[in-house]
């Protein structure tokens, strides 16, 4: 069978390079992206626009930020995953990117957040109400996209997709997108408590970030026509490879530095995250793990702790384990992550860019 | 054809009862929306329910008013257009329902509005991230529940519904939560102006309301299989029957008593509503219109007014003919929905709940 792996027309050999991966996947997805938006009624367009980085806030052309794009990557190679060309991923990595960006939107107005790649956050610049309005319109999209996906692609001559697969993508990101909007409202419960559990933490983050990232996986596969069968392997890949993301996402949300990674230092701590490195920091039980849970459970001084006192807490989640112990659950997701492609029999190229994905996502920072 | 127009199994002759219609839309589409909710995880499960009136803010069970359930109704009896059973209907209904309260539920926190139903809206009770986040929800629940239906109607025995279909149903309805998303944004632009045109007032009423009961008049027929000929004359009925209610709801929302409206008396001169009303009177360009205009462009006072200049304000809008014009309006509408009817042959039996249906609607206050 032969299989396109080529990653732009210049090179003829396969080589596994991660930004042309991410740069296809740009390339093929954000035209897309762009026509759906541009389908938005004034001024939800220009909301939109500002979000994804493509505009500045006095609507001037802007080379934004629009994040890293694995996403798009990983659609594209999902269909190539199982015989088809990346193209037919195509829609998929675009809806995958309209429900992302929906949340973006909804999740930063419901947590108050005011910063989200190094700019103002929309609803900061546009209103809470424009922020609702155009993640709505986005979430909408998402369908409108695929289910016209097998048209588009008649209509482009290129190779087709079946309505029947069409309607299948459409299920399981609506199915993502409900355990996103599940893993919003727990991390939301969370922040009226003093301590969740490892497990708790762990099933927020994987249906806030496992679920999403399972769908991009499979999504260009389901597309292609593959078999649930194949589609759910791919699923698990994606879910666990999202688990070992946000394992790293939450080591950097309290020790990262705020010109990487573009949101405020401690962040997580001054919102009082019940993020992975908190929660099993806080079941060792040790002394520094103790200090902590009175420290979280103290009333006093909440929401206004200084630079010196989240720096503390900092130092004692390390010392109770849970930087080391986030750490590990990072290494352990990204193993099972690449052990579930196992269960798909793919071109060896193919595997090899998961593999290489997986590892730009897990090893980040470390 | 033998088409099942019982509306109970007590009765076999076929009466035009608009209260068992909606009875019947009601028994047929409730169970499926609370199982639908009842997938929700806490809290948003409660706050659901409590937005659809089953509970009371304590939890405890409430008779709740859940709405007139004109558009479940509406579904059934599209199914029956097209000789179909109107259990067919069911899931398209429960649908309509869905997206309708999702955009309830962001409408209401985006306006600011306290009142729904004679009850606190849910977001003053539960916070405005537990209204954004249940919308969403409820947004998603309408396309699980239509994608599910063909395996759903398999497996209760009851006529089968296609896989084709079912995706039909959820491109349409998409297509009307975008015109709905659309209409809301027009209707926000609209506060920031001191006067719209009665075409822009027009267009964002056709997406704010009859979008959504064009997809109620016409999704249980595509559901049922009809051809795209005979839902877009179904949906040509909704269309305009709901540009007839959004006329009554314009007129009950200045001159409508609190007691049957539940919402506040002058409530949509108060928050400066550019409706129907308004709309008109501004275009009559004679002495009440343009003092009415030089009220309206007055920066004094804005947003501050009492019962006193809220009444001139409806007098000068009747003196210009805004209020007789809206009247004409509705029949207009109400006159070409029935129009729509004749293009589709559908047994006399339906096509007189049709017309009932439209009479409930329209002449509720006339």
């Amino acid at each position: 069978m032969r299989v396109d792996t080529r990653l732009d027309t210049q090179s003829t050999e396969a080589t596994v390079s991660v930004p042309a991966l991410l740069e296809r996947g740009r390339t093929l997805c954000t035209p897309r992206l762009r026509e759906a938006v541009g389908r938005l009624a004034a001024p939800m367009d220009t909301v939109a626009a500002y979000h994804f980085g493509w505009i500045d806030r006095d609507g001037r052309p802007a080379a934004g930020d629009g994040g890293k794009a694995v996403r798009p990557a990983l659609a594209l190679l999902s269909a190539q995953a199982v015989g088809a060309d990346p193209g037919i991923g195509a829609p998929g990595g675009a809806a995958v990117e309209l429900v992302h960006n929906f949340s973006l939107l909804h999740d930063d107005l419901m947590d108050g957040d005011e910063t989200r790649r190094h700019r103002a956050t929309a609803w900061t610049v546009f209103g809470p109400a424009q922020a609702i309005l155009v993640g709505d319109a986005l979430f909408a999209l998402a369908t409108e996209v695929l289910l016209e996906a097998p048209e588009a692609s008649a209509a482009a001559g290129g190779p087709a997709i079946q309505a029947a697969d069409a309607a299948r993508a459409v299920r399981r990101i609506t199915s993502a997108t409900r355990k996103l909007i599940d893993g919003q409202a727990q991390d939301l419960s969370f922040e009226h408590r003093d301590r969740v559990t490892v497990e708790e933490c762990l099933e927020m983050e994987g249906n806030k970030t496992g679920a999403l990232l399972a769908c991009a996986s499979s999504i260009g596969a389901v597309l292609a026509g593959a078999d649930d069968r194949t589609a759910d392997a791919l699923e698990r890949y994606g879910h666990d490879l999202g688990l070992a993301f946000q394992a790293v996402d939450d080591l950097l949300g309290i020790w990262g530095a705020t010109e990487v990674t573009g949101k405020p230092h401690w962040g997580d701590l001054r919102q009082r995250k019940k993020s992975l490195p908190v929660s099993a920091a806080l079941a060792e039980g040790g002394r520094a793990s103790r200090r902590l849970a009175e420290l979280l459970a103290d009333p006093e001084g909440r929401g206004h702790e200084d630079e010196e006192q989240l720096a503390a807490r900092a130092a004692l989640i390390e010392e109770a384990g849970g930087r080391a112990w986030t750490q590990d659950e990072a290494r352990r997701r990204h193993k099972t992550a690449l052990a579930a492609l196992d269960e798909v029999p793919m071109p060896d190229v193919v595997r090899e860019h998961f593999v290489a994905l997986a590892e730009f996502v897990v090893v980040r920072e470390r």
